[in-house]
């Protein structure tokens, strides 16, 4: 519980040289390209979520390789919508989370927010549930995600997810209920790992609010931090004692710390100094790596929940700043 | 993680017969005859959440010895809402938990009813926040709650919360956007009994939906329970060897178990087999002493959470047939 | 560390009468003909292990979906074998193993006997390392490979386990060196498990050596085992609370004890009692179950290790009992 | 259990210059004249102890705000003391315990000492019991004492707690068969915590010495304690996120390591290189800021145990240069 | 913490059937005996324990084959006792614990008893010291000292430590100030096994005062203590798996719940139902088997630290029952 | 799990000066001498390990005092060796390991070597079983070996186990089978601080191979060190709080890390990152001091468990490169 983790005026200094792949613009531009044979093909099916306040509508698209992925659109309810189309965000999820039931989610809609929550495939059997499967398998691996395929970029789970959540981004730029203008993306843990892929690899983020991201850093994470998920990694060194290098060589082209130089949207982040799962030193790292203009919120006594509620009242005053205020319908 | 509590089959006879005190009416009639000397004292004031789909009251009423509580009045946006008074919903804290912030805990007020999230005196420094202090010492007790004026049941720190929840309900019945006749009571774990108490100690309440209750079967929960809030009692009667018989004496006067004898309006439990805070058997041992209708669902695989989201579902289906669907306005 | 299963004298009661599926005997005739489609197609490249009283081969061949699969063989030293065909051993690997390097699984083969050591798909990246992937992907899972495409029988990752296994056995069988009427299969944990299910599914098997098997008994390994991975299906059930019935649904078409009362090859079983990981209880389910003559080897104050080297000398014994004693080289 | 603080030489020079609120001095002056109201009313009854060699009496007085303050006073037998006044010791116990049974802590009075053994108010439900209860409640707070009326230091729970034990020595000093210039203050942990307090706020402490001191240097201990007591804090700030400077602002006044700048008494100390209660670093925190003649026995292999038997001897050793050796009887 | 063993009602009537050797009485005759050949030798020499009310002697004795164990003396100082000699207590030592420093353990003196606190051979570097060593080695064993030797009687270290214990009662019943027919044995834990064991063995036992004894039932003990001392056997045989039989044949030697079936003398026992070192079940073998007039105190809430200073306030009210209150001097 | 030791740049750097006593060099003459009056009396006598490509003989020599330590000899079976004397290599266990069964460790004889797999006096009742005791008692010690008779060189338990390791090595090296100007020593924890010892200590090692070495480096770690078997000298220096210096000294004599500055054969060393049982700096240590030419192989995401089979592999590539490639029989 305690601070293991620098001292946190040395952590304001954190800022590693994580080497990047020669080709990693190559490699995203091949990968997105790819991926764009297949149309979004998104569908959108009202559910009942049981909500009056917020409407739900189950949504597919063609992720990467034309795989179905899910995730709930919520709007706020009809009446309380005007005729303008509405800010949005889309919300990636944390590790093993999915889009959850269709009342789970739903902050950004009841703030006003067209929102998609999207599922990570392959997961949703942890704190929340998903819908989407990963058709894809892998050479031998260790239990979990973080190393199916980690023997070459090509193969790579996260290639799939990564592409996956840029093309999530699409879907909701698309929708007609959206202002492609005023599109955030955001996510805890891994969906803040996401969202901060999706601005360096996507045109059209307009702001990146990560918190307590993952993915972020792999050569400290994975010396430091005491447990999973970043432990898969070290359990799969553990035993596949001649792969250290290739590993390494593969993670970097999907290390948020390294991806995120190229983005330029405003971004929130927040760090938590007592974080276990993803050390403060890695998220430091993502943030001072960031290429765009920036700002963080740091939470000293708190482990990987982070600031939870707090920071997502901080986003939402930090987000009207720059989207403006959501209209309240006249009677509301 | 596993199943360490009875089986299934033996939890569904288990039904002890728990000694309720020769005074128990005496009591309660005396301790809320003596809290009613102060008025309710409720005042409802305006608070911006964020949120565009709910609005929000910063509510705070006469408690126990007429001390303040705090609680938040959710109502579906006005636009959302017809004239018609609303089903109503309140809503008790888990162990430590306390009404959080503005926009935290608004399911049901999203599904269209009134809501009422009451904070519970003192509590409120963990999973969420509380406003709600305890203005009243005791005797030498463990940290924690629940050995603060165990030594007897006058300065019992429950009487003061059972007192207050009750009142709660009163507040809640009183607002005019409220349908004083359709009023439900809900909570997890220490919230789930508190619903069980004021299902039994307070007229009016037409439902009763009580989740991995706590509170339950004191003298079972604490042998068998391997860990904190009940360990609490533990640890007291490790140091205080001789004062056994007088702690569970005090206990049986705010055992759940003991006082849903006497409740009457219908109940919707769950219970979670693998359950580690609030054992099976003790959410057994109340559900079977239950006086009114009831019905149970079994979470063979869950700890302490439960049925979480898939619960609220099933808890919403299950109101609804008792109090009608919440209107949706036209444009809805 | 304690027992925490029952007691002895009931473990020897333990026979559940766990639910056959139905079509159980068409579903596994229809697996093993499809996969028969595909020729095995083995080869076997002479590696150097660093050893020279052992001579190993690399061996590929098809597995389910004609999927390769990678296994060594091991031969003794062609010195100390003489021209008639060998007695062999086929060893199943424990959860997350593999093969590992040529010098690590000679046991078999220094003991005079044909030994074929088979990689488990998808899996070595633990204990010992595999080389053989999964290329199959799946629905969303719990990480680890107990739930992947655990929503039915046709898409559970151990249909595809089960018939490599049962392949590696015809692999070994129609190898020049060895003498198909004397083959055995063994493994520890799943490979235990997974010896048990060969020996019902496939004709050729002369005994049968499963230590401390796991995949035995389902319904109460989930609900009484400590950890993982049994814990994968109830954390996947703690998540999908609304898949009981059809998970377990699926793995009764993959339970050991279910499987292998169709068995009939004499068994040496082993059991430990203080086994955390396959609680004994589970075991005895399968023993009870099987099918053919059958002993059982009881370590009291033991944990998963089981009987280890111990185990290793008995079956040993038990062994050439049955098969005869390897020849030594007159030299020898 | 291994050393994780700084190394021993880095503890050395280990001195932060933790921040004393301006209206120190005032605020203690006007806390100790306010409680100086009230009449410290000591009363003396006489108990058996069960034991021959010790006299007790069972002690009550007016602490903070008039409350009654329970205590134990020890004397050597009545054939053991002379005519003199005896050199004597109050003894603070540590977080939860209380003065325990009359037979319990002896030790200074059969070494020949009158010894004052205190209650701490509310406390005393650990691993000895108490009987002192807290009249005054708390806003809400984290489970334990450390986080009671944190909001402020008027409403601090330890502003009550040092009061006390200022009024505690008042109370040893004043009995007839104490001389009143030969009285020091000890405790182990919170109790040695409590010792330096007094010595900074009280006049006529003659010796100090504090064992493995608690409620020294918050800012640091709330950083790297892995555990409790100081982990109330952390858990405390983790809800409540927005109260971080309020709250060491608070603890800033009744930081030992703050306040012990003030004293002048000679101190022996006592540090342990592995505790994990209170690290190392913040008992050298306060040593280095005691303003008096102080020595320090370091004990490199201990946990929060210290030193026990070893240190009470040395601290016998220590007094008995300072006080002189307390007359043995002639028969002795 | 929870009661994890059979519940109170089960526990009073748990009385096992240990076998008991054929020729258990014959062994220990004959090591007596042997035992005997040494004359006690004992020496008492003052010490300056710091204390002035308590009298100590350092104590030398030849133990089992002669070899040297050492004791404390304690008496009430000389001022405070009579002419009469003293009513006495043996007092054996926890689990690796030691006689201490001179200060530590004067309970019993202080109570007006001659007291003997008596090493064990080879322990003392636990919660309290000892300065006895154990100059006999042993076969390979497990770290700790129940499995050394534990391959016969003969050679088993209990062998020793159980003669050594029968002859320091006999030390102190020849000491000039003690009334050798008012002399108690007690202990806790392994201290409570070895009065046991003592009562059982030795003439001239009194009274007898085990507290949480432990060396009960090991058959039991081994299958269900989660934990060490237990343990040592349970990891012993875990390794050897083929000497359990040969281990348990060796124990039964020496198990206190097989040997007080021969004692006689009255006896006070107490026992824990949280108790995770000495299981409650053993305690209660012993209890049912013991041969004397006989007593239990049940602490329902207690882990292996028992009654504590509850239960040694409650000893000595019965054994002045028994031996008459220790005359206080006129003084006094 | 993660890396808390010092990052491998430091780690690269750490060579503590590490004092030596004055008089090793006569400790250890005196020493090897008065072993030396016993003649190693060592006898080979066949036994059927169940193995057909290794033969296995179980040897018995005289160790330290005359007393008897047990080993087996490995060699490849007779058809597979030539009439040259056979390269050798000693194995020494790791901690509470033992020789095992027969046919356990036969690696290197399966690599073509002759190999002596030695016990360790009194251990061998823990991951494999010896059949070697101690006949030696000590004073007052921990469980476990590591502070039986620390209070001084003379009687220190490894004094008694480094000579036996000496004399191991005679007795190979005296075997017909064996070139004695090829013989290495290798050993894996605790194996491998031998290792190191007997290469600073005896005449005839041509090759030593430490893998992740026990007892190096004992000041640093026992500060270090989170666990056993270190972790029994902290705790008996808890308990003898007046033996730090005495037990250091002691220990000095025996400390790997300050014997291997003698040392002058090849070494190959190996280190684990992620070491929790034998922190890598405190091999390193070893590593700097090692008066040979040397190599070590990192493992940086390994615990104690190091390289294993890996390691082996690398083992087996560095001694062919020193001794030559074993002859493989014609046939082989």
């Amino acid at each position: 519980m305690p601070q293991t983790d620098l001292p946190l005026e040395d952590l304001r200094r954190y800022a590693p040289r994580l080497p990047a792949p020669a080709d990693l613009q190559e490699f995203w531009d091949a990968t997105l390209e790819e991926a764009g044979q297949w149309p979004l093909d998104a569908s959108w099916t009202p559910v009942d979520s049981g909500l009056v306040t917020v409407e739900t509508f189950d949504v597919a698209f063609a992720g990467f390789g034309g795989h179905e992925v899910r995730a709930w659109l919520h709007l706020p309810a009809r009446a309380l919508r005007g005729e303008e189309p509405l800010p949005a965000v889309v919300q990636y999820q944390g590790y093993n989370g999915g889009r959850g039931l269709p009342h789970e989610h739903v902050f950004w809609a009841s703030a006003g927010f067209a929102s998609l929550v999207v599922d990570t495939r392959g997961q949703g059997s942890g704190w929340t549930v998903g819908d989407t499967g990963d058709p894809v398998g892998s050479a031998a691996a260790q239990p979990g995600f973080l190393t199916r395929g980690v023997e070459s970029p090509q193969e790579y789970y996260y290639r799939r997810v990564h592409t996956d959540a840029v093309r999530a981004l699409e879907v909701l730029r698309a929708h007609p209920a959206v202002d492609r203008d005023r599109v955030a993306v955001t996510g805890v843990s891994q969906g803040g790992g996401l969202a901060l892929a999706v601005s360096a690899l996507a045109p059209g983020v307009r702001a990146v609010m990560p918190d307590v991201p993952f993915l972020c850093d792999f050569p400290r994470a994975t010396r430091i931090a005491p447990g999973d998920p970043y432990g898969e990694i070290v359990r799969y060194l553990k035993a596949h004692r001649d792969r250290v290098d290739q590993v390494f060589a593969t993670l970097s082209y999907f290390d948020a710390a390294v991806l995120c130089r190229r983005s330029s949207a405003p971004a929130l982040f927040s760090v938590a100094l007592m974080d276990q799962i993803c050390p403060p030193s890695t998220v430091f790292a993502a943030y001072h790596a960031y290429g765009g203009p920036k700002d963080i919120t740091v939470y000293p006594f708190n482990d990987h929940e982070g600031g939870e509620a707090h920071q997502r009242r901080a986003q939402l005053t930090w987000l009207r700043d720059r989207f403006g205020r959501p209209a309240r319908p006249a009677a509301g």
